[in-house]
This record gives structure tokens, C-alpha cells and sequence, in this order.
């Protein structure tokens, strides 16, 4: 497995993930989820391509402008520093596959016109290993002789749920291991459940997972030949990416964006163009589209309940009973899923998880902050949970990696006090710096320039209590910063 | 209704709830909660009695001695000055109501001769008003007499899960109002459907709601003579309440407590005496018995739904969903019940409430603090409430009611540091008094003698962060105490 330097990534990060509430939030979407396994859904996938992009500098990830911080705070995060090479490209809004697909081909194609990008959502399962190399090898070499590559999976049920892909002649030249390239004859989207079952039985058609390989400038000229949407949908991308990067985000982009259809890439492009192959593979892949997918989070036990987090289950049969932390008891349950996070709590029955997106659309319309923050928010620097909030007061959990530094900042309408818990602080406050141990405080007054600091290389927490007329996380000027943030 | 210097109220308040976890706590037992209106369920047991005793004073509450401090911090922090006037008898053990009950009447009748009691559960529904003014001035009546009197509530469905009593010849001498004494022909425990429905049927059978009035004497003299078992109990009781104060928790007064049987008043006296009679009345009666009493908290919604605090339902059918405060989503539930508090979620169906017990044991069997100690604990000079605790430190919010003040304390092994966020504390530290504004903030040295009192006529909130080798409650030393507490 080596590099290429012509091998992109473009890893699609734009999802909001409402059917994961209430482990997914709008500013923490299920990509960011560290539900199945150590790393989050994300850095699965970033991990999943790295060893074919010559590192992270060959990973873009595409997103938009709302989820940009929280997507580069919580790979900068991470302990790889391969993640904190990655490039990010904002939509102007958000637009379907097709739109932003189309943005990173105009992007790349301009960086580089030899450019064959492999497309990833970035919140699927997906077993790498030999399989998984030989897929992406051998559709890296039909991409560069021009087809629109796309690798599918073998099902293993008469899914309904999922687009399936007829698969036709073998393309034997561009087989590598395993992988052997197939035209792909057709794209059906969710068939009935007896066209399904028939379409496992036939052994000629493959789940449709996203995941496409393809010159950058390929896929804009597909695009651009398949129709007046498509010809409109690469002109906007094109003048887009021509702009200076500032300008990316004006009204005007806005607009002309706005003015482009919601399409997939598959209705505007795959269904359509004639150099489509599908590399049908077994790749234990898993879409993780509703909360059914924590029964792959762990083992289910005898009554076949699969239970993650603290508490007990008595008699409990098929449920799934996930908590990220606080004690739940479950008892008789049947075939019933319980998520239970710090703030919220959903119980359904398993039939209908597939509501769970009116469950988020109610409560967004009365304003509940439960389906937009999370609890705990992810900063470059480390994280800040939020313990108690009221009228002009916040008390926050505030925890620095080491050998990192919040910015330099100033807040005008609040003041904060700090107590240490754990580690010792190195504070800045207006003109002196001074170092702060464990059980020991101090007080931050309006307007005080201040930054708080882990010199050390071992934990740092502390009691933050914010209090004034206004504790918004909007209130602050910062200076200086280590990750250039603004505002 | 008019007091009398004779009539004492026994309030049974031992009992710890297991049956209405996670709502109840071994340390916040069913009688304390609010869960049914305004008052807790003691609360309201004592203020439908006040009124025939006289006042607090004639209170008695009969408790253990580990729920004896929450029950006193409950009582005295009510806004009814009547309720810092009540009593406390500690039983050395928990032994049934028999025990309980006799050494109640022993203690009042040492006192005065004539005492006549009313036994009262700590926490059941009742409607009181002049139906029940009635029954206490029949059931005195006749107690006075030298009648067991019980006051039995007309069934309303043929519940199988209480005790029934057969109703015999009136005894119109003690007629007050609707109230009519009858003689009590037989105690039956919890009866099979079928004749439950013929004692329903037929008009002639009470339920047993565990409300007793009679002369302490007479329920001693009826004990012992009910047989060995009942002269035990009550040489024991008599013994015990003959010791000083102090003694009544030593070594040997819980060896001898121990030797009782554990047996309920019904089966010791009232299915043996002939002196018992029954006031049937329908007093809209709940004995709270399981989590299905959650439906007497709110009225359901046109599906057959109980929803209490934040959240949202979308279609379930018939189930109750009570929120303490966090959000609670649920979605096409049948027949659930899901109880959610600020540390424990407890989700079974409807048909299994019987066993929450279970739930209760296997979660106190590992150690789950969730069982013993509730979130909110509450003081005579207000609450404090945990919010974050960990290895060397605990975080909690506390709230003193206007004019009220903390215990002069120290702490031999932590620090404490307060932040004011809302109103104006006054601190004691050392020698120094001073003013703690809101957003103000203080440090509390460890060995440092303390006190925090809010002089103020309004709210007093403050964050406490506490530091140091060991954070647990009973590292205090009070000097100084309004509610003269030890240790």
C-alpha cells in the first residue's frame, strides 16, 4: 500500500446525523461519534484511506461552514497528528452529494488536473485490511483510465433500505487481488421487499455504499454532459473554487449555490453516465442509519439485549439499552432501543427508529438545546463540559492536553473564576503569569486580558464558574491563537 | 375540628420505598417526595392530622434511626413552622408495624395515661375534608371507649394486591356525620381475583388502609394479651422507653428490639381482638404502592398517556413518563412506564412495576450509590446539591433559605471554595465576618473554623468546590449548631 500523489480523499462530513439523536447532536453529528469502537466515525474513515494519500495533506474533508469547527476541533484533537494535516472545503450551503462532490473535483481539479479522488462518507463501518486495499487499487487504475469507479458491497440480507447496483460484464484488466471491476449496469434505489430478497437470491447485484473513485476531472465532465442540472452544478463549483478563500463564504457564493438542485451524485451522474464499473466486495460494511447500528457496539448477551454503559438489565430480550455515563436500569423490556446521554433520554420501541428525525424535528421547533450541543464540547485544546447554567451564570468542567493553551482572550460582559482540580495551570492574566496548582484559584475580572495553559505532561481540569449579564460562548475577543480562530 | 390535649398522631415513617426507585432513595424514602402536589407525601399525612392534635407537638413520627436526620431536614425545612414541632421516636430496629406502633403507644402512655393515638402511614393519598373530619371524631369517639378503631375505605375495583376487612353491625353510639363505627368480623391479606371481586360485589368489605385509632393503653393491653409473641413486644417497648434518651440506641437496647417478631399490627391485634371496629369511607385513598401511582401525578393525555417534566411523546399508548428535570423523548411506547432523575433512568413496562424491588436489591447488591443517596440533599438551612465529584474533589451547588444558617464548622481534610451566583452570603471564616456579593468568590483553609448564612430576605445560591484528601460528609466538626446536630 503505497501512496500516489496524484490519490485524493474526499471524505463527505456534511451529515447532521438527526437520526442518531440523542447521541448525535447538529454541532456534534454522528461522524464525531466514538460509539463503535476508540475512534469516532470520522477518524475511521480519514484512518481507513491515509495509508493511499501519501498522509493527511492528501485528505479533504467537506463539510459545512456550520460544522467546520466542530469537525477541525475534534480531529485536531485526536491523538494522530496525520488528522491535523487535513484540508477542509466549506459548502456555501448544504446541497446533496452531487453539489459537493462536485466542489472537491472543481477543487482538486484546480490544484492538480491529474487528480483521482476517492469519494468516502465519513460516517459509515467498514472493515479496511487486504480486501479493502485490493478495492481501492484496483479502482484507482480503472479511474485513471477514465471510468467512474465505485465499490460495492455484497449483500448479506434483503435489505430494503439501501440502493442497490445491478453488476454486468467483467472489466478483467483492471483486477487487482480480489477486486475485479464489473460494468455496472443499473441503480435501483430501496427496492420492495420482494424485489430485494430477489435481487440477493440473483447474486448479481451489490449495496450501493457511497464510495466512488474517480478523476476529478472525469466526474466533471460526466457531470457537465449529463444534463443542464449537472452542466449548471459544475459551473458554480468551478467559479466557486476560483475565488479567493475569503470570498467563498459571501452572499454572492451563497446564492449562486443556493440556486443549484438537492441532487445525489447517483441520480445526477452514476445512473446516468455509460463508463460506470462497481467493484462488488465483502467489506462488513455498515451505514449506521438509524440507532439499530449500536448492535454492533457490543455483544448482545443470552436474551439477545445488547447493553453498553453503566446499570442493570433483568429479562430483557432483543432491546438495545445504551448509556454514555449515568446509571439506567432496564427491566422486561422487548425488542425496545434506550439511549440514555448527560442531558437527554429516548426510549422507542426498535420499529420505529426510523421516527427518530420527528423526534428531532419537534424538539428543535420548541428551541430545545438538547438536538444542537452536546454536553461535552471538543476544542483544539482539549474540552469544556457543561455542569450547571442559569440566569447569568455557567458553571463548566474544563479539561487542557497537555502542552496546550486556550487563546489569548477577553470577554466584556462576563468574569470567570477558576479552581484547579487536577494538574497545575500556568495563567495569564493581564500583565502577570503565574502558575496555579491543584486546589488553588483564581479570578478572571471583565475585560482582563487572561489564557490558561498546561505546561505539563500530565492532566489538567478545573471548575470554571462564569458569571455577568451575558455567558454566551460568543462573548470573546481573542488575540492570539494557536489554531488562528476568530472572534 | 378542634384539638384535644389526649389525641397524639403516630406518623409510621420507617418505611424506605425500594418499589419507587429511582424516584426513592434508601436516604430519600417515598414519604419524602413531592411527586403528588406541592407537599411531600409526610408532609401532607402530618397536615391532615394537625387539626385534631393541637399541633405540631402532637405529633409523633416513628421512623429508623439511619432516615431520623433526612426526615427532621425534610420537615424543618418546610415552610410550616408547625412541622419543626413534631417528635421523633427512633426504633432501634426495623421490626413491622407491631413493634413500631407498640412502642409508640408505650412512649405516649408513659406520658399520659389517656393518650388516645391515630396511626397514620407516612405515604399514602387521602383526600382529607369533612368525610375525613368525620371519621377522626367517630374513630375517637369509640376509641375512647376502649375500641381498636380502623378506618376502612370503600373499594372501588377488585384490587388484589390489599388487605380487605369484613363489616359487621353498626355501632351507631359513635356516628358522626357519615361516619358509622361497624363491628370489624375478619381481616383478609390480599385475596385471590375472583374473591376480591365477590368482597367488591357484596357491598359488606373495606380496604385496609393501615389507619388505626385507639387508646395506647387499650392496643397494649390487646397485644399482650393476643399471645407470647405480642407480651414480648410489649415488655420490650415498655423497657425501651423507661431507658433515658441516650440508651435507646445502645447495644442492648438493639439486641432486645431484635428479639421481637416482625410482624404487622393486623396480624398481631386486629385479626385477634374483639374489640375492633371499622369506619368505612370513601377518602379517595392511594397507598402509593408502586410506580403506577405516577398516574394519580398528572391527567393523562387522549392516549392514555401520563407525561411529567421536559421533553416530548410522539403516539404512546397508556404509559407514564416521569422527568425530574432532564429531557425525556419517547415514541410509540404501550404500557411502558419511564421514570428518568438526575442520575438514574429506569424504563420496564407496565406489568412489571411489582418488580423495581429486584431492580433496587441487584443495584444495591454491587454498590450503586444511586440507590441510597438521591441527587438534592436536603438541610434544615436549605439543600446542596451534587454536581461533579471525583478522586480529592466534589462540586456541588448550595442553596441557604433566606435567614437561615449553616452549622460553625471545619474540616479536617478539605478545602472549600465558594462562589457566589446568586444573592449575598455572609462568611465567617476565622476571625473574620464578611460579605460574599454575588460573583464574589472565597476560600475556606482546611482546619479553618466556618459559617455561611444568608442574612438576606431573598434566594442564596452558591457553587462550592470542595478539595482535599478526603471529601466525604462526615468529615465535619460542628461547634455551633440551630438544629443542634452532632458531629
Amino acid at each position: 500500500m503505497s501512496g500516489s500523489s496524484h490519490l485524493h480523499a474526499v471524505i463527505l462530513a456534511g451529515g447532521s446525523g438527526q437520526r442518531f439523536w440523542p447521541l448525535s447532536r447538529e454541532l456534534n453529528p454522528k461522524q464525531l461519534l466514538t460509539v463503535f469502537g476508540q475512534e469516532s466515525l470520522i477518524s475511521q474513515a480519514i484512518h481507513r484511506i491515509l495509508p493511499f494519500t501519501g498522509g493527511g495533506s492528501g485528505v479533504m474533508v467537506v463539510t459545512s461552514e456550520r460544522l467546520f469547527d466542530e469537525l477541525r476541533n475534534h480531529l485536531t484533537s485526536q491523538p494522530d497528528p496525520s488528522l491535523r494535516e487535513v484540508t477542509y472545503l466549506q459548502e456555501p450551503l448544504a446541497r446533496n452529494t452531487a453539489p459537493a462532490i462536485a466542489l472537491a473535483a472543481a477543487a482538486l481539479e484546480a490544484a492538480d488536473p491529474d487528480s483521482v479522488m476517492v469519494v468516502l462518507p465519513s460516517d459509515h463501518l467498514l472493515a479496511d485490511g487486504e480486501a479493502w486495499a485490493a478495492c481501492v487499487e484496483a479502482a484507482r487504475t480503472a479511474a485513471e483510465s477514465g471510468y467512474l469507479v465505485t465499490i460495492g458491497i455484497t449483500p448479506t440480507r434483503p435489505e430494503t433500505g439501501y440502493g442497490y447496483i445491478a453488476v454486468g460484464e467483467a472489466l478483467p484488466a483492471f483486477t487487482v487481488g480480489a477486486a475485479v471491476p464489473h460494468a455496472a449496469v443499473e441503480f435501483v434505489e430501496k427496492p420492495d421487499a420482494e424485489r430485494a430478497a430477489a435481487y440477493v437470491e440473483s447474486g448479481r447485484y451489490v449495496w450501493n455504499a457511497g464510495i466512488f473513485v474517480m478523476r476529478a476531472s472525469t466526474l466533471l465532465e460526466e457531470l457537465a454532459a449529463a444534463g443542464a442540472d449537472g452542466a449548471r452544478i459544475v459551473d458554480v463549483c468551478r467559479w466557486l473554487v476560483a475565488q479567493p478563500t475569503t470570498a467563498r463564504h459571501s452572499d454572492e457564493a451563497r446564492e449562486r449555490f443556493a440556486t443549484l438542485p438537492s441532487v445525489s451524485i447517483d441520480y445526477a451522474v452514476m445512473e446516468r453516465s455509460r463508463r460506470v464499473v462497481v467493484i462488488p466486495a465483502s467489506l462488513d460494511w455498515n451505514d449506521v442509519g438509524s440507532l439499530l447500528a449500536l448492535e454492533e457496539a457490543a455483544r448482545a448477551d443470552a436474551l439477545g439485549t445488547v447493553r453498553i454503559g453503566p446499570g442493570i438489565d433483568i429479562d430483557s430480550r432483543d432491546s438495545i439499552v445504551y448509556s454514555t455515563g449515568r446509571l439506567v436500569a432496564t427491566l422486561g423490556l422487548h425488542d425496545m432501543v434506550v439511549v440514555d446521554t448527560a442531558d437527554a433520554t429516548l426510549v422507542l420501541p426498535k420499529d420505529r427508529v426510523q421516527d427518530v428525525r420527528l423526534v428531532f424535528e419537534a424538539l428543535k421547533a420548541v428551541g430545545a438545546p438538547e438536538v444542537t450541543q452536546p454536553k461535552v464540547s471538543l476544542r483544539p485544546w482539549g474540552s469544556w463540559t457543561s455542569l450547571l447554567a442559569g440566569d447569568g451564570f455557567h458553571l463548566k468542567l474544563i479539561e487542557v492536553t497537555p502542552g496546550a493553551r486556550l487563546s489569548l482572550q477577553r470577554h466584556a460582559k462576563r468574569t470567570e473564576h477558576w479552581v484547579v482540580i487536577e494538574g497545575t495551570a500556568t495563567v495569564t492574566c493581564g500583565a502577570a503569569v503565574f502558575e496555579l496548582a491543584c486546589n488553588e484559584s483564581t479570578f478572571i475580572p471583565l475585560g482582563e486580558l487572561h489564557r490558561l495553559e498546561n505546561r505539563t505532561g500530565g492532566p489538567l481540569r478545573l471548575i470554571e464558574v462564569q458569571a455577568g449579564s451575558y455567558v454566551g460562548e460568543d462573548d470573546i475577543e481573542r488575540l492570539e491563537d494557536d489554531w488562528d480562530r476568530e472572534g
